[in-house]
């Protein structure tokens, strides 16, 4: 459904409710898609969205619900009766199930656990005992196995009794404690010769991770090896689920906007722009502008230090903002250069001698490059002393710009701590405290006592 | 394979490689798979790599140049013996083989694809034709599709006659012109009454996307439905392929990489940044970096008109690095913020008026907060008027900052460019011009008669 189609449900929709028009409400809903009622729900009032819950049947109730932004899937939810969403959620797949409930109180969550079957419920229960950053957190316990001595034929009269796991494309293979040893494709089943043992017509050199692993790790499998599914297995190697190569694809979007964000220095929103509150807003962006106020008042000090040299030769204060913002702007480049290689695993720590000469090789033709281009603007302004001045200063603060914006990232890494810390925000403001002490000595050096 | 278990794999062929080993290499490379072998290629010389193709089985080696990062598959690549390339290409899949091709000159491509049979020389010159990032450029033309009449058992026994799909998950149904009409997972197969048409057993509703639709779009589409493959038709609506969801991580992490550059304002780089040459990452640097001086000649002009002020209230000179960080922090953030929700679709163009006032509302409260952290600094370094004058600027700065970096995403956006080119430094060096402004007209209608 495009853009233009999606807007049209959504004024629709919302015509329909102001008319009161349930029957044509109705009407308009059953021919669409859960993932497209979600989006409309988006530009619609919390009641009006549970309005139109209650109207679903509820299997797409619960796929709405699962669709909505968390934000909204909180408020949307809550109001609803437990009733109604215990059904709803029934109908989803238990790890879908387990992320709905995520957002809801632990009253809400036990009054709607309350109403569930036992199975149901402990299948979800378990689920949300994994960290939700996990394997664990992500994976779908739904998978199809059977013991390595059932023969294929059999192997296919069980399918075909198996109900409703409508996306699976492998079989696993396990031994008698349910541990994974062999994997095969739907496909081959059927082209394998019926009388054949699992074990012999499976693959046996299964890649699997570990129901603990981190999300990103098991996406970066799924990513590199291009399976569909990726088997997860418990720290005995039993099978408890598969992640698919679709979840991943939201583990990589949650995972780059968390980055993209942290490199903007925001804090982690964990929903949508339009869905965040404004106190939410405020707090995510107001602790680093706050904490990088502090690093500027060494800019200042800088400053303070060099008053003289200042009141003399008032002309340098024109090349300051100039010169700082280079330094910063070359230190962004080369953060964010490096964020994203070492998030998508392109550059190890292990590379940072490798990259360090490039760098200052880079910087280096860099600094001499806009060096060049200050130099006229300086003969323009003031004279040749403060051009050299300014040139000089210009190559050795995108150098020193360039170096840090670089070496932030890595030795945050090295800590053990998100390189994405190493924001452009950050990495200006370092770069403005060390460019402002860089331009004022050396114009001090080379102005200093012609001019004092 | 983690990290550490590839980077011994990496020095144990090094080592085999110095000793010339010949056997042990083969030895060694024999339990690999490619995707490792890939790995480890990346910190080889392009000879040693070349050594290594060599030595593997034509459809490994195929599967090690398709895994390789695009400047290193180039370098490597063109070293070997088309002859021997062919081979190892024909083992791919066309759409990979086309991916492969991208990187060579048109020469060699040439005499590559004169050693193989016709039709996979047809099928790989067919998928080249299309722009890469369109769905052409992703498809695999490898499809599972039957006529509608077909009965489910005939298609069972099509589908054991079926060589190598393995990865496909379904069943594509079509009309007598190939026209898509109908798509069903391959379990269903199994499970359906074997006399029946497909026609009556298939979904009949398929979403699917047209060949020459941008790959973004497609990828998205993949993401919001949660499909494991979508079917790709022509203007015609004839089914010529499919998009797994595999391919479509790459596409995001593609997109990403590119678009986490182009907010650090560097131009894309198209490769990894362990693989890029000396010259291709300077002259991605410098382009921004020399039209931010041009913008930053601005501020030198502002402070210039202001000199008079400047020489009386040298104090003034210590907030400035301060404050116009400040409006470039907030700046940058706000640009982040809506960058990457237009990017993931959180945020349409239409949203702008919506999001503006609470844009306002949130950047006013950040600006306070500030300010009251930079008044007692300026009542420290200064006296009262200069710290009013100074925590005023902040307020007026942070929302100017703010607005200008919410604001350049959106108006990019409208006039169809990317909202990514709203770099962090551009925007940082707008909000520093107009900072730089700010602070000095109200510090000289503050101050400048008091103290002029």
């Amino acid at each position: 459904m495009t853009t233009n189609e999606n807007n049209r449900l959504t004024a629709q929709i919302q015509d329909a409710l102001e008319q009161k028009d349930t029957e044509r409400l109705r009407f308009l809903l059953r021919k669409q898609r859960p993932e497209d009622i979600a989006e409309a729900c988006h530009f619609l009032h919390a009641y009006e969205c549970d309005h139109i819950l209650e109207l679903l049947p509820p299997d797409v109730a619960g796929h709405v619900l699962y669709e909505l932004d968390p934000v909204v899937r909180g408020e949307v939810g809550e109001m609803l009766d437990p009733r109604v969403v215990s059904e709803a959620l029934t109908a989803l797949a238990p790890e879908e199930a387990a992320d709905v409930f995520e957002v809801f109180s632990d009253e809400f969550t036990e009054s709607v656990l309350g109403y569930m079957n036992p199975e149901a419920y402990g299948s979800i229960e378990k689920l949300m005992s994994y960290r939700p950053d996990s394997a664990g957190g992500i994976m779908t316990p739904d998978v199809f196995w059977l013991h390595e001595d059932t023969s294929v034929d059999e192997a296919v009269y069980t399918l075909q009794d198996t109900e409703d796991i409508d996306a699976i494309s492998y079989l696993y293979v396990v031994d008698k404690d349910r541990r994974l040893t062999g994997v095969m494709p739907l496909k081959r089943l059927i082209t394998s010769d019926g009388n054949r043992k699992l074990a012999d017509v499976a693959t046996r050199d299964v890649i699997s991770a570990r129901v603990d692993d981190d999300q990103e790790d098991v996406a970066h499998m799924v990513e590199k090896y291009d399976f569909s599914a990726l088997p997860i297995v418990d720290a005995q190697g039993v099978l408890v689920g598969r992640v698919k190569s679709d979840d991943v694809i939201d583990v990589f979007q949650e995972e780059t906007t968390e980055d993209m964000q942290k490199v903007g220095s925001v804090m982690p929103l964990n929903t949508s722009v339009l869905n965040a509150s404004f106190t939410a807003l405020y707090l995510r962006r107001v602790v680093w502008l706050v904490l990088l106020v502090f690093v500027n008042i060494f800019s200042g000090a800088g400053i303070a230090h060099y008053e003289e040299l200042i009141e003399a030769v008032v002309a340098l204060v024109f090349f300051l903002p100039l010169l700082i913002d280079s330094g910063g702007n070359s230190g962004s480049q080369a953060a964010t250069l490096i964020i994203r290689s070492l998030a998508t695993g392109d550059v190890r720590v292990g590379d940072y001698s490798r990259l360090l000469l490039r760098e200052v090789a880079v910087s280096l033709m860099l600094g001499l490059s806009m060096a060049a281009a200050v130099f006229f603007l300086g003969l323009y302004r003031a004279d040749i002393q403060v051009a050299l001045a300014v040139s000089l200063s210009m190559v050795c603060i995108v150098i020193m710009g360039s170096l840090l914006g670089m070496s932030l990232p890595f030795i945050l890494a090295r800590f053990k701590m998100d390189p994405a810390t190493a924001s452009a925000p950050l990495v200006t403001s370092m770069a403005d405290v060390l460019g402002v002490l860089i331009y004022l000595s050396i114009a001090n050096a080379m102005l200093g006592i012609a001019n004092g």
